[in-house]
């Protein structure tokens, strides 16, 4: 690099770790303060390491003379320590910042001062068991117990689900300072990884979260079944919450999407985050890159936070036995669209996060289908069912289509037949429905305008008559729709044909013959084979195939005469 | 890991550092032979490490008791030492494999042997002046004198050109072991990165690589106007190649492309290569996963090296001034889809590698648009002028056109107007070609054939009267095409768009209306917006628009009564 800049940071554990991978691809040295052999350290051999706990102000202290630039992996540090050492050391983010993150309550009581909307929550520090029984009262059960400091991971929370588990909440977390939070009846948990430069706050993609016992267990980006303006109302809230602090780095953003499509911030994080680790392989920069130019003031290019291709993240936790983490990891590689992280951590502790695997792919359907049998594996090993959702609604559970073909009527299926066959040759998944632009509109406009967030990149809309059904379906979609007339009592198919082609600009049907099944699902793959060299070779080699019999056809007509070739046709 | 094997590995540079990162997520422990802090051990902080020389016997004794498995990251090592210990710890590759390959005679002799298609080359070891005229004199000139052993990034190479380089040449290099090799008259070099497994041998995609002063500069992933065909052909030697050795690892495999589309094996590398660098970001698996994996039997699925987007790949060297190359990795942070790796080297010299920058792209236009600035800054340097060719010679090269609008005669550009004016609304990057079915049909073909392999994803071919331009281009291609029927002076259009839509099973035309070049337009849209979300968030926001307008027009009906719009539309 240009400059030789010394990163400090509070903290040696994956995220440390992870940031370091960033660091030295652009030979920056990271002074770590924390316990001796500790992941972060294991992969920066140098001599500006710092031992000793984070929590130590005399430890900080020497880190910040020997960097040039302070920062955390973690936010339950001795900011006061930090607040000594800024005019020293450039601390980012601020300590202003951390000191009040590191408060939950405080944090959520911020927000709502600047217009951002937080659960409701009621301060209960130095209260006692009657104060949570007005709680109860006031919020309704169940609601959620939660120390205002060092809560991570479900540590630190307590769901109180009726008056009867007041008395041992209170048992449970009593010593430490408390707040209620009202509870978010919440359909799904989402979160968007921000980043704060000198010139301005970028966002990531959008991802959804899956906790379980409130330990992050996987992350899908884009969200299932989740609208495109969600996600983007998702990212701009995460950017007005961000926007609200002080100091440059990346936030980790977790926010409830109720059942009502309002979203609610749940809880901030002032540094890289679970959430955000899909970022290293699905994304040009990753949520350390970013954190270290961040706070570094080295450029990041808006447009360095695409998402490259969906992407499921799964955490590795410690189970029941000591290796479990390992068989976790061994199965992993056996995938092979996964990227498998291990953290270099000692022994495993139930819970204790020892690593985690990303699967990058084409789809968010093809993602699942690779990672679902891994998610059963771990599921298995804790005991559970499987709790994978399917991947959509619109499809069936076992198939994740990358074609959907509809018609209006079952009579249509005898043409659809051949290239419906034509699809299963060439290996593409599809999925075949029945609706009718006018027996079935609603039918039809919710298949359509869902048809997007599904597996599906290509419709083929069958329709004989006055043919609305493709037509309609594209005026409803932005995936592109193929249209196969069907011939049918009258007019010989071109009623159908004229209503395909002839839509008015700006919703185009891409139409075929007259009842030729087989161009449309081959013209269907060929949209698919634009983007996917896979699906492309299959296609030339059936074309090649074709080729070929035309070319022995026609040797054996040089070879038989016209006469006895049409003796050995039967005419 | 399940297991706590180490690897040992000689050398310490930038090879290994990238083995080490790809071992790092794994938590295998490699000990690095080589002085102290070398690229590789700044990333690796333990104590299994060893100081010294990989040429020296004695280390390499030392590395091999510490090791379960000693691997190289470079072949000129001590043979004979690694014979020794291999009884004690498993060497891969095999210490034969290193011997043979080591030496570059042997190695193509070798080759030869066993049916690989090498330059031809003549053995002048401890021969004198008069040896290297009569090569001239058999080869002709120019040709290759190169040193057996110890010769890379062309450093023991030299290009006799003339019987008056033949002192010259003898001078530069008569002290080391010799060979000539006939001139290889290629069109381009590629490489393919081989994998040996316990289980068989399977292959990277083929790359081109572009050598600068016998350095590689730079790779593509896909090489840049070569068939499929010519990729595979370049996959099964290397296969067949490298399946001739013994032991496990990745292997390097450069060629030659020559003028004829023969190949020719130049050389093999039994190690991680400059030409596989490009898969860190552009493949599930990276070489080094690959190399780690293989040499320890863990499992590497086949479609893990797959090409998950296509990928430039530019060395940074040493320069004139001593921070040229501080220089290029500072502009390479403002790309956006750059990923940078600098490799903890000390002082630059001119030449020496001192890191690389990946960028990967939806399509290797996008990617060489955003890598030429760079490539010109480094050209610049050097005080070259820019000596990167055109993607392609099918398209302009300015452009990096996703739709190509082919078009039977100028008589249609006035129909197809509207349909290019709304792609530069859309930001759609196209270009426009006349090609006549009837009158120009071998450039119709060579269009049609070449369009695959350049940026193009979509075809729109525009045609009136009998049109057989869509039909006969959807012929010599697997992309999609689409079917503008125009209104040509008899038949209303309908000629077109039923020798359109009738197109028999196998070579689908998507038909869109008579004379509406926006329908044209737009399914080519939806074609690239099915798996390309930035361009189908264009058009969404274009279609909202329009529906806005309808939205508007309604309001006004409403407002106004129908005689007072009519009034207001002038009728």
């Amino acid at each position: 690099m240009a400059d030789s800049r010394k990163v400090g940071v509070l903290g040696g554990g994956q995220l440390g770790r992870m940031l370091i991978e960033a660091a030295n691809r652009l030979n920056i040295q990271v002074n770590v303060l924390d316990v001796a052999a500790s992941p972060a350290k294991q992969i920066s051999a140098h001599d500006g390491h710092i031992q000793g706990s984070f929590k130590d102000a005399a430890s900080v202290k020497k880190l910040a003379q020997s960097s040039d630039v302070v920062t955390v992996e973690i936010e339950h540090v001795d900011t006061h320590m930090l607040e000594e050492v800024a005019d020293q050391v450039t601390v980012e983010p601020s300590w202003k910042t951390l000191r009040m993150i590191k408060d939950k309550y405080a944090q959520k009581l911020y927000l709502k001062e600047h217009g951002v909307d937080v659960a409701e929550s009621l301060d209960l520090e130095g209260k006692g068991v009657q104060a949570l029984k007005e709680v109860g009262s006031s919020f309704g059960y169940p609601y959620m117990l939660k120390s205002k400091t060092e809560a991570y991971d479900g540590k630190g929370n307590y769901v109180v689900k009726s008056e009867n588990d007041v008395d041992a909440a209170f048992e449970a977390l009593g010593k430490r300072p408390l707040y209620a939070e009202r509870w978010a009846d919440f359909r799904m948990e989402l979160a968007v990884m921000v980043v704060k430069t000198k010139d301005g706050v970028l966002t990531f993609p959008t991802v959804e979260t899956v906790h379980e016992d409130s330990i992050c267990k996987l992350t899908y980006a884009p969200p299932r079944n989740v609208s495109r303006a969600i996600t983007e109302k998702a990212q701009d809230l995460a950017k007005k919450a961000i926007g609200a602090f002080e100091g440059k780095g990346v936030f980790g953003v977790e926010m409830f999407l109720l059942k009502d499509d309002k979203l609610l911030i749940n809880e901030i994080a002032p540094r890289p985050h679970n959430s955000g680790h899909y970022t290293i392989e699905a994304c040009p920069l990753s949520q350390y890159d970013a954190h270290l130019r961040a706070i570094l003031d080295i450029p990041i290019p808006a447009s360095a936070l695409r998402l490259r291709e969906p992407s499921i993240m799964l955490n590795i936790l410690g189970g029941q036995s000591p290796d479990s983490h390992i068989q976790i990891a061994n199965r992993a590689l056996t995938l092979p669209n996964a990227s498998i992280h291990l953290y270099g951590k000692g022994d495993a502790r139930p819970g204790r996060k020892m690593g985690h695997i990303t699967i990058t792919a084409p789809t968010l359907a093809e993602a699942e289908a690779e990672i679902q049998p891994l998610v059963a594996f771990v599921d298995e090993l804790k005991g559970k069912p499987n709790s994978t959702a399917s991947a959509s609604q619109i499809q069936a559970a076992t198939e994740d289509p990358l074609v959907a073909i509809i018609m209006g009527s079952d009579s249509d299926l005898p043409v659809l037949k051949a290239g419906l066959e034509l699809l299963q040759t060439l290996g593409i998944p599809f999925t075949t429905r029945i609706t009718s632009a006018h027996r079935t509109p609603d039918w039809l406009r919710e298949f359509s305008k869902a048809a997007e967030s599904t597996s599906v990149r290509v419709i083929v809309g069958a329709a004989g008559g006055a043919a609305h059904l493709p037509g309609m379906c594209a005026s409803w979609t932005t995936l592109p729709v193929v249209g196969l007339p069907i011939k049918a009592t009258h007019l010989d198919g071109v009623d159908s044909l004229l209503s395909m082609t002839q839509m008015p600009r700006g919703e185009p049907v891409a139409t075929v013959g007259i009842n030729n099944s087989t161009n449309a699902v081959l013209l269907a793959v060929r949209i698919l084979g634009a983007t996917d060299l896979d699906i492309r070779n299959r296609l030339r080699a059936w074309m090649e195939g074709n080729e070929k019999e035309v070319l022995r056809k026609d040797q054996k007509l040089l070879e038989q005469g016209f006469q006895a070739y049409l003796k050995g046709m039967g005419k």
